[in-house]
């Protein structure tokens, strides 16, 4: 693998990038849709394509509960056969989810316990199987089995959580036996010492890229802010960085300044659930009572397809039906939405106006009707 | 309007036509996805247009109620500018609304005093505003508003219903103002005497096309397809003939056989949501513990997008995890088969084989495995 620098903004750590799998390069700031059960929610990988999305999350441990990461392997060699996503695949190790469904959980040395909450059943993941699992699904980049604690938790047991990330993290790479790629995870919580700790951890164990855990759990956004500005002086600046979670499109912005390239959020899919709606002049609600009545589509300047075609009028009909179409068509305006603002920030990168693109979107954006 | 029959069954009633209306030449036998609230169930229109089907059916009472008929007149000139489907709509009337949402309405010889299932508002549905609705929607073929009373009436109400239908069918013909088609529908229960002179009601005032209503409504299948064996004498041979909410395979195959051609039916879709699917060698199940681990697709004859590209064990994985990615493969498959069926129909017609073509079809699709 390499990782390319191709644009460095003269006034922040933003940057453009391409980091070269063998399945594809892969062109940075890049953001990830969600696709935990190897299925984006709401649409399918033919639309994410033509959006023009390079590279999905999936979530390894959801996949080594169901179907089985065994069964992806034997019978298709990986999840782009299984789920016929040809381009690149980043697998999430299972360490948030640990955090997540946090109730079912026994944390020890080796691993952790863990039930399942599709049938109970206790499973005991420990770095090595969450390296096994993920080489089974053959995803392209590969994340460390990590200790994601409370992000509110006492510093002692984070201390502790670092040093056992370290470890799991060292276990991890040793346990790799294929050339698919592998990222450490920067944990710590909201301290910045240990944030500080945990990425020497990482970097002097070396890894293919670096990601920031834990972020956007109820830390706020400044402090999301702060803790990602100090990674950006003590990451290496020659590898890929990615933000898990993150986040919003203010965020993915501030985050791009301060060097990070990899994004991934549930936002566009979930708020599009929900019925919010993402433009480049502020987010709308299709519950409006006054969007019942508009004849205009969703945002009159983007090219999405639902744009093109649908009204207003006729998406908030719909999701008052309570019509599966209805939320298709938000899911992939959205969708939409965020790969056009990612584009948009590599342009400006690459043109040197980075800081003046995010002050004139943030203007626009925050300054909702 | 024309309507010409273009091949005829040399053994049979089944024949295949062209209806012609100022948007397109609607080639029957023909089958209408069912699209109540202006949408596919699950899909968009662009996947209905792209899998070939020439025609929906949408419920005028529905719309009346939501968005609100005039709004969709004042806002989008009719349903097509609203929902952007550019082939031919066929509006129910709502007459079979007040039979399906039975408990809230007061039938009296003017009309139906109907409560709205959304906000309980009371809407006196007359025979002129069905029309003037259904004008407003301006879809391309509109239903008589006609009385349909449970399939288990009494006889002496039964013949009290068809008159009013008969009352009714005059009163919307009168009202009409456009060159929209108008359809008569023949009603009756299970009384060969009555469906007979609900015939003669409808054929002597003179419609468009003639459909036959309150079928599928728990008649059974030999009534269902006695009545429409029947009718096929009774019915005028150079109108199409519209059955409606019909049905199955078998039921579509059978009815053309006795002179149908124009169908509708929740099946395909409503089938999907609960995970059946259908193929030329049968129904299947996605929930069938057997697909899990299949890496075949759902039918490897079929040439739909979803057969080309995912396999069962993939859907299957998608469905047990709650993906509506998976009702919305499993919706296409569907809709794609139902459409094949069809195609194949016409096929055999034009070829002089309908008869083989139904018996071979059969006995495939009915010795499930």
């Amino acid at each position: 693998m390499s990782f390319q620098i191709t644009a460095q903004d003269s006034n922040s750590s933003a940057r453009c990038g391409v980091l070269k799998l063998n399945r594809i390069n892969l062109t940075t700031p890049l953001f990830m849709p969600v696709c935990t059960n190897a299925t984006p929610k709401a649409l399918d990988f033919v639309k994410l394509k033509e959006i023009g999305f390079e590279m999905v999350v999936c979530n390894a441990y959801h996949l080594f509960l169901r179907p089985g990461s065994s069964f992806i392997r034997e019978n298709f060699n990986g999840l782009h056969e299984f789920s016929k996503w040809n381009n690149a695949i980043l697998t999430d190790s299972g360490g948030f989810q640990v955090w997540s469904l946090g109730s079912s959980v026994k944390i020890h040395d080796n691993g952790v316990l863990i039930k399942s909450h599709i049938d109970g059943s206790l499973n005991d993941i420990t770095p090595e199987l969450s390296i096994q699992t993920q080489e089974e699904l053959n995803s392209d980049i590969m994340m460390i089995f990590d200790d994601c604690p409370n992000p509110d938790s006492e510093y002692s047991l984070l201390l502790k959580s670092i040093n056992r990330t370290k470890e799991w993290a060292r276990r991890c790479k040793d346990a790799k036996k294929t050339k698919n790629l592998l990222f450490g995870i920067v944990q710590g919580g909201i301290y910045d010492d240990l944030r500080e700790l945990s990425a020497t951890h990482m970097t002097e164990i070396g890894f293919d890229g670096y990601a920031i855990g834990g972020l956007g759990l109820g830390e706020g956004q400044s402090k999301t802010y702060e803790i990602t500005r100090n990674l950006d002086k003590l990451l290496p600046k020659n590898k890929p960085r990615y933000s898990m979670g993150i986040g919003k499109p203010e965020d993915i912005l501030e985050s791009v300044e301060h060097g990070i390239d990899i994004f991934d959020c549930v936002v566009p899919t979930r708020n599009a659930r929900n019925g919010t709606l993402f433009s480049f002049n502020g987010k709308l609600n299709i519950k409006n009572t006054k969007y019942r009545d508009s004849s205009e589509p969703i945002d009159p300047n983007c090219e999405c397809s639902i744009c093109k075609n649908y009204s207003l009028s006729y998406i908030s009909h719909l999701f008052r039906c309570g019509e599966i179409s209805s939320i298709q068509m938000m899911t992939e305006h959205n969708l939409f939405f965020y790969n056009k603002l990612i584009d948009s920030i590599r342009f400006s990168i690459d043109n040197g106006n980075f800081r003046e693109f995010k002050k004139n979107f943030l203007e626009r954006y925050l300054n909702e009707s």
